[in-house]
């Protein structure tokens, strides 16, 4: 049967029986069958050059990984209520990666629920309920974090304990201070409705917002506003982790900042369901007084072992140094392309996540950026859209990413900017 | 160095690692380091028959599961923005053991993101607030549901919107009617008290609540009176769900009723990290309409390839009917210790889901329950004790127990009831 209808019906079987709320790549979706490295190859046989998945963070289907998996699982997958060595290494090799102030680490299968998790120890520990997030954020989907999620688009009035503030919009010298305002403006408003701040919640890379890195260390202000206020500061690093910003592990440290709590998840079992959520200890130490915690899936010896072969991987395969330098090299590449193209208007990023913002006339340009992304898939290379206006390039590429990577994947975006420029 | 310094050093570690909110079982904790089957073994080769542990429901490390994990994650592994025809081979098997009401299924990775994705569901549809649960009920950790888990004991007061149930205590004609007026009464109090209703949400075993399973049909009246109210019937099927009843898959099947929402996970992938909620399609058109849901690791192809090998073995190895057989010999068993232990109350369930409830003097012997579970430990047999008393001992062994396994731990538990009997 010819591909296309093959695909049909694959939809079509796919809202029957996984319902309405779930939503597909591209106009015409891409029915993947493998995966290796970089690539990503379809059920016609049709090679993709992958440029989205964070996920996949060492590479599809890397080796060591899978080898890790299946040998713990042939020995034990049990839970934490038992004693067991491999999640209690991997939580000690976790930890020597952030600062000295973040000593415990608590594991879960999801970003969500690291971040659900971190909302309840803010929220014990504070005994606050008032939360700050950006105003195209996502940190989940559990109920407590669909509504820290505008980029949801939920129809639901935003919680009344909820504050939205801007994104940092500029890479300027004000763009610290310019944020902390922001902040500062919220907490008041808190303060006169009689909220007792929580939290201030931040993706350290803004990806929904439209991906803002620069300066480095623009968080400053805020987090401090936060602290003056009463309220913890959380490192959602679920989507900027691992090394994706070239530069150490973790997104919040290109800020010279030290939370108070982090999420992580996405990359960290390079697809296996593993995430945690790291924190001072005396925070748990006060949540754990008050509250028990327990995820039965949540830290068991296959996860563990998955999340050390990422460890390793990272470390021997130089990832960390790769996202740093080939990054560079397709931020320079990308940023030739605004010479070329007047859609492009500015692009930026760290590491291996980038941005490239897409305007026509001062304005957003959403469309284009969807019709770029599709004509892009229909080459064979995989990215998608981010922003409020849905006008970010979102470049996330596994960590493996080359030089040659870069190549296939500028050539074919100046391509794309060409046939689908506005004018 | 000896196994107790050893593992008194791993506690220590532990505890600096992983903080003060995790648990450990026994008065002197397992360390287990390989699973095979029924039986664990801890680091001194000791071994241990598995009573307890429902995640592993095929037997631990089956080679079936941990083969069809390393076969897909050698393929590929993504999420549910690209097509991918396991995921809906699997969604369409497990659909096919629900009654034809319940027509879609969605993917999460623990049973705590299916409970709190049937709420965010429920509230969307129902456009109310309110859930009733029972008094000792387990529903999760995610914010939303650890106000509707009063077992975990926090010292939080109820949210204004729960209200609290007793869990049917005797089975008797009119347990059913008995319930469904506690039911009533509390959706009859969130109508004072203009709260509008959403759900009532049932472990349809009632397990942290003691294990209640009898008479099979008592679950009906509650579940009318909750439609009459307006609210939805949530079944938590994360315990009793896969066959643990030994009568067909689901636990709310006993009861001759169908639910508007089905969830369930612990067993579902053996260990890998898998859940779901299942739904009647009027409430995911509702939902969808209203938000989209995207989980990064839920309903990838590696999970469904787990699910699909678990249903596999069960179906193959005849494991419900072997839940029904060996379950039903257990009770008998253990219903015979009532003539020679005092202690011995009540023993009830349903299949390999069993609670024995001990009572001194007419009230719960809380301190013996902890005292046998403990004993059982040191002589190598694994149970836990659950109910608002901590009284009623809980057997929920993996499905391949057999009646050589039911000989040892009755003869077990004798023994430790004849040395931990009150006097």
């Amino acid at each position: 049967m010819p591909a296309e209808t093959s695909t049909q019906q694959l939809i079509a079987r796919r809202n029957r029986l996984l319902g309405p709320a779930y939503r597909l790549f591209y106009e015409q979706p891409v029915h993947v069958v493998r995966g290796e490295g970089i690539w990503l190859y379809d059920a016609a046989g049709k090679r993709y050059l992958d440029a989205y998945n964070n996920v996949a963070c060492v590479g599809h289907c890397h080796p060591r990984v899978i080898e890790a998996i299946a040998r713990q699982a042939a020995v034990l997958n049990t839970h934490t209520r038992y004693l067991h060595e491999t999640i209690l290494d991997y939580a000690e090799r976790l930890l020597a990666t952030f600062p000295a102030e973040i000593g415990q680490v608590m594991f879960t299968c999801t970003g969500s629920e690291a971040n659900d998790l971190a909302l309840r120890v803010a929220r014990t520990c504070t005994s606050g309920t008032g939360v700050i997030v950006t105003r195209t954020a996502y940190h989940g989907v559990t109920g407590a974090l669909a509504e820290l999620s505008p980029s949801l688009g939920l129809p639901e009035p935003t919680a009344p304990h909820v504050r939205l503030v801007p994104a940092p919009q500029s890479a300027g010298d004000e763009t610290g201070e310019i944020f902390a305002n922001h902040v500062r403006t919220a907490f008041a408003d808190m303060a006169r409705n009689g909220i007792r701040p929580a939290a201030l919640l931040v993706d350290t890379i803004f990806s929904s917002d439209g991906v803002f890195a620069d300066p480095p260390g623009f968080l400053r202000p805020a987090v401090e506003a936060a602290h003056a206020a009463g309220a913890l500061f959380i490192a959602d690093e679920v989507q900027p982790g691992f090394g994706r910003c070239g530069q150490g592990l973790w997104g919040f440290a290109r800020h010279g900042i030290v939370p108070d709590m982090v999420t992580m998840g996405k990359p960290m079992g390079n697809g296996h369901p593993i995430a945690a959520m790291a924190a001072r200890p005396d925070l748990l130490r006060e949540f754990g007084a008050r509250s028990r915690y327990f995820n039965t899936f949540g830290g068991n010896p296959v996860s563990a072992a998955a999340g050390m072969a990422v460890l390793d991987v990272i470390e021997r395969e130089g990832l960390v140094e790769n996202a740093g330098r080939t990054g560079a090299l397709l931020r320079q590449r990308l940023d030739a392309l605004r010479a070329r193209h007047e859609l492009v208007a500015e692009v930026r990023g760290a590491g291996l996540f980038i941005g490239v913002e897409l305007r026509h006339g001062g304005a957003p340009a959403g469309q284009q950026a969807a019709r770029i992304v599709n004509a892009l898939r229909e080459t064979g290379v995989l990215i998608s859209a981010a922003g409020p206006g849905g006008n970010v390039l979102k470049i996330r590429p596994p960590l493996v990413f080359g030089a040659e990577h870069v190549d296939l994947l500028v050539d074919a975006l100046d391509q794309a900017l060409l046939e689908n420029s506005p004018g």
